[in-house]
């Protein structure tokens, strides 16, 4: 299959390819070149067209909560086969909305590595999921109530144990709520990074606050999930320990925009209920970023884009929003594909897999009408997505 | 939307329409009549031929096991999430067999209840299920380990009661293994059916030898699930108790030939060891059927189909096996097609909403290439399967 | 302390007594009669005049439910600390409508119990409460998820021992939902009345549909509680075997005018959309008493009121709504104070106590301005309770 | 309402003003001034005049167990419920005392949060309660029997966590039992107090004899509860630490008192026997504080009331008991009612709030007929209590 464009964003960063197509062959990106040389190449091959619009790779989501339930209007009434089908209708939306591989950091305890063993068996479709399986908190923590709660150097580490003994492929540690009050001790931290980065796992984690972004990165977390009240200091230790920013702008702006609309009704969830009551938190928030994001990205840390809505009825993984953030907070938009794609990829350790249209890696290919390197929100026209040459969503 | 098809089998055991259509509004037929006054009366409806084909109401499975796990080659490691995914893609495989209703005599606690759930908030496509929830067994029982063992007659009632509390539309009680010692006493049997009947619902059970095939009907069951050892005396009981007989001739005789081939491996699951070791019962079983099944079907008793094929990798729903064997054994087509839609549907008490080709009713059509009222196996010869007007499958 | 008004109803159903006046000696009534004569007899007595005003005994509500939670809006989050605040606070809130007496026919295992441990210590003053403890009901039976489920007559009988064991005075069973679906057998409501009977305790009953009334009145229950869709002819039968019939129309009533104003909000609790989703029984429901309570009123049963609304917010005990429903559907007021008085008390066995203004009969009294024997609705406008000849409530 | 009484003490240990009352306005303490000024700025004001009374802020006591059970009379028997209402009496009862805040040094575990829920609902009338929930002690350590027992320092610190999750404001820590063993190591007590206070909590820690006191001071706790054999030396280090004593004189003298009068009495519960057998340790106890209180004193270390009186039939917080011993033991009068009020909102971190008398603190008022600056047992001449504005007790 010959897939042509008028733009190839290879997601990279800065390269962007005119008259060039992608040869699909099985499920890979077989062969990149000038698209009539390609046809003449493999003259057998079909030939999609998609005149006008932009080919980029599949979008990757660091920071999605597939089975999250506290603030599913049947909280109460769920089990564990409503919640496999609640995350498989997640999953399956994701891909409208480009995305390929998502990075889950924390679901209910064996999920994500049941929907990755569904898809292995051919009973479902679903993006790549790279999971944390469920998120380790502190006792009363923050996202206890979802999360496994637990207290010590030991404990942390034995449940790091079991998590990956369980299927994880990353850990998830909370560290913060969203007050200036810390939650695990240096020592939990260290001993959770200690106990991962030896057995050759990676960590993020979950620090919004201070001084909590600076225990993360004393601790030598692999990310920074949301580090909210990060400072360019910070932002700079961070580049050089080589600690990836998730800055999860929108989960805090758009909810901030939820609260003001939800505050006045009684019909919310505990999960709405946690944000309207913690109103003052979520503006302080959605303005820091607004203020800061700039010239934390001029640091060089190295950034990318996880979502992170869990809100009652959000939409699944909704990269524009994020994406959108980004550019109306300063950040070139080519740079922003990239944090979308190659970066996280790079972080996951699964470039050689995904994240970039380049010869050899999977034909995980998100098509849009439009051209996001100079509006981003075209990242949301969507005409079609494949995940290893496959089609998983035409818009 | 216009159907027309070469004939249409209404499913009431006589009827084969010619040059007629069916025309679909919404999620109902809305008429069916001569193909050119159709087209006529509804010039805006779009119109789907398929010339040379069958069109028949989509097929009823009496007798399935949606989330039968043990003899699924992860048993040891399944958990709820993954028999849920299994779950969803044995229904997806239902609609290959033309399958758009089925009757669960028996899966995990919640699973089924949990399915129609996901399918009424949109998070999946099944086919309609009535569920008994999970069956009922005496210690030690039939599927024991896939059943609820409950003892005494007070016991059997509290379950019934908690499964229906918890959503089923049926109860199933297990009343014989394979061999000629029965199950549940007398006494609880009559207790099952009490309660069941004078709370409204309906009960199968599985019964396949004697005396407890003469045990079900005195205690007055609804459907007698297998009836393996059933005899022409017995079956004129049925008839005249309005009995329903589902055969299940296939779980046996394919089961049978699925013995010899496997009997030598070793790397059998519980429930193929269990076929195995059985193998002399599933010989005599085959053979009752295909000496008997004419005799008895002349009583007049009421036939349905259901197919109960749960060795590991068997077909979801092979409806085709077993209208095979009925067809083989002397039945005539029309008639074993109406026992695998009408006759179904009336058990079901379901016949006002699906079943026929009738005015009225749910769109729920099946459309294959051929002829199965001369062919039966052209019942497999899928062009397109339609529950409640949508297209769920494309041959 | 002598007590006068207007009138004095003494709750038979018949006397109204002029210029006469109570004289309180400690708990007690001590003596009625003319009001300058008790004022000679009494000389050091203080006297308080209620000009205008009628006393009557203190109301008995004989269906209650102090700690119904499931409709809390905390519901999630109650434990048996907060429980116990909130139904010192509804007890409190009963004075406030007039009632000295409940019968408590289900709330949380131990909690009525323990509210009467709490009055006899004196660590709270509360309405006497007749309690059931907690209702039984068959597995997934009416209000399964506030009461005891259990099935079975032995069962039956261990629980009511349970009860009695743990306090209870009385024994609530569920005979229906809301369909003509009964739920426990006529075997377990047998067995529940004689062993209630033999250790000498009396049963209420919810039922109210039928076949279920019938099985109530055939069981010999002492009280049906609802009774909804009773006919005169089973009336007829109760009024012979002693039976006294708790209509609880508001209930229905005005549950039903709750549904109308709710039906479209979405932040309903799990009792709320019960409600909202049985609307068509609750208007057949209120409908039935509308169109029967007059005739079987005339069949001479023995009539008592009980509030049982339960819904989020509702009033606590609104005797005067069922009160102005009897008014309304031809019940003469004085029989109406009587249903509300003397009938509860001596079908609760404790008219030696309380439940009519009669010399020796605890001080339980209400003095409500205005004259109640002529319009219901004056029951509410209260001036003063006293419970056992302390005030307890100021209107 | 204007408040005016012949003397106001403010509670700064100081203060006493002469002709000026208090404007109260909504919940706080609006103005204070000339009396005739007062009348004459706010003319529609009500006065309440108490001629020849004190007016001083409500008292805070420092030690109460409001849910204090083991000595209950009906100890074997309680629940949830009852203790509900158990605690709530003690509460109201503290209003007699003149109390208007408690500090809860240990109760069962929900007991107080749930208490404080109670009153946002509008259930209960209470004094402010802080609460540490349920205190820690080591595994059979000092009042094990009410207390969470937890060993090693990540044990302490989740059961810290546990206890601020649920909704603890400070934490209790069980340091030595009536010996001169300790409890906890120093390394756990270590952990308690970093634990806390890196959340933003402080400790109070019981610590009688030597070397807890030492260890507990080390440590670095906020308030020592008892220190009944603490030296000079120490409260000298205290002092310079900043740690405030909370001795509970009358909780050794009075109970000493108390197991003379018992001590032949055969229906002793738990805590009385335990009393009874550690009279040695009563005797000395009572004569260290009549020893060494003027000293101690005299250091300088801070020093706060608590009663902590838990014996059987105890009354509640006994304020003027142990500000009789402070007197007595020759504490100056005006320091003891700082002792009793300001010192403690300090400590508590509520001095924005309550403890003393001065515009815009919430209007906790205690009026008592008498002068305390003059006679400490004045402090039980009560006339009226006043919570937020509200009346709570009158005399």
């Amino acid at each position: 299959m010959i897939l042509t464009a008028e733009r190839i964003i290879t997601g990279d960063g800065k390269t962007v390819l005119k008259d060039q197509a992608v040869y699909v062959a099985e499920d890979k990106i077989a062969d990149i070149g000038d698209v009539s040389q390609l046809k003449e190449k493999y003259p057998d091959s079909p030939v999609k067209e998609y005149p006008g619009a932009t080919l980029l790779p599949g979008l990757i989501d660091m920071h999605v909560h597939i089975g999250f339930w506290p603030s599913h209007s049947d909280a109460a009434t769920l089990n564990d086969f409503k919640l496999a089908y609640f995350a498989a209708d997640y999953a399956k939306r994701a891909f409208a909305k480009g995305v390929t591989t998502v990075r889950d950091v924390s679901s209910p305890k064996n999920l994500c590595v049941s929907i990755n063993y569904a898809v292995g068996k051919g009973y479902l479709v679903a993006p790549r999921i790279i999971t944390t399986d469920c998120a380790i908190c502190f006792t009363g923590g923050h996202g206890w109530i979802s999360s496994i709660e637990v207290d010590g150097p030991w404990a942390v580490r034995a449940t790091i144990r079991d998590n990956i003994k369980r299927g994880a492929h990353w850990v998830k540690i909370m560290a913060s709520h969203r007050t200036d009050t810390p939650e695990f001790t240096q020592e939990e931290l260290n001993a959770a990074v200690d106990e991962a980065h030896r057995v050759g796992k990676k960590l993020a984690v979950h620090a919004g606050t201070q001084p909590s972004i600076q225990m993360a990165i004393d601790a030598g977390f692999d990310t920074i999930e949301h580090g909210t009240h990060l400072t360019i200091e910070q932002a700079k230790q961070m580049k050089e320990k080589g600690i990836v920013w998730c800055p999860t702008i929108a989960a805090y702006t758009r909810t901030y925009e939820y609260i003001l609309e939800n505050m006045n009704k009684k019909d919310l969830d505990a999960t709405g209920r946690s944000f309207v009551g913690e109103q003052a938190y979520f503006k302080d928030a959605a303005l820091a970023y607004k203020n800061n994001f700039k010239n934390l990205y001029e640091t060089g840390v190295k950034i990318v884009v996880g979502t992170d809505v869990v809100y009652n009825n959000a939409p699944a993984t909704p990269m524009s929003w994020e994406m959108g953030y980004m550019e109306k907070y300063g950040m070139p938009n080519l740079e922003i594909i990239k944090a979308a794609t190659k970066s996280c990829a790079e972080t996951l350790d699964i470039d050689h897999l995904t994240g970039e249209i380049a010869i050899g890696k999977q034909a995980d290919i998100l098509i849009v009408n439009g051209n996001p390197a100079e509006v981003i929100a075209d990242i949301e026209n969507i005409a079609e997505v494949f995940l290893g040459g496959t089609t998983v969503y035409m818009g």
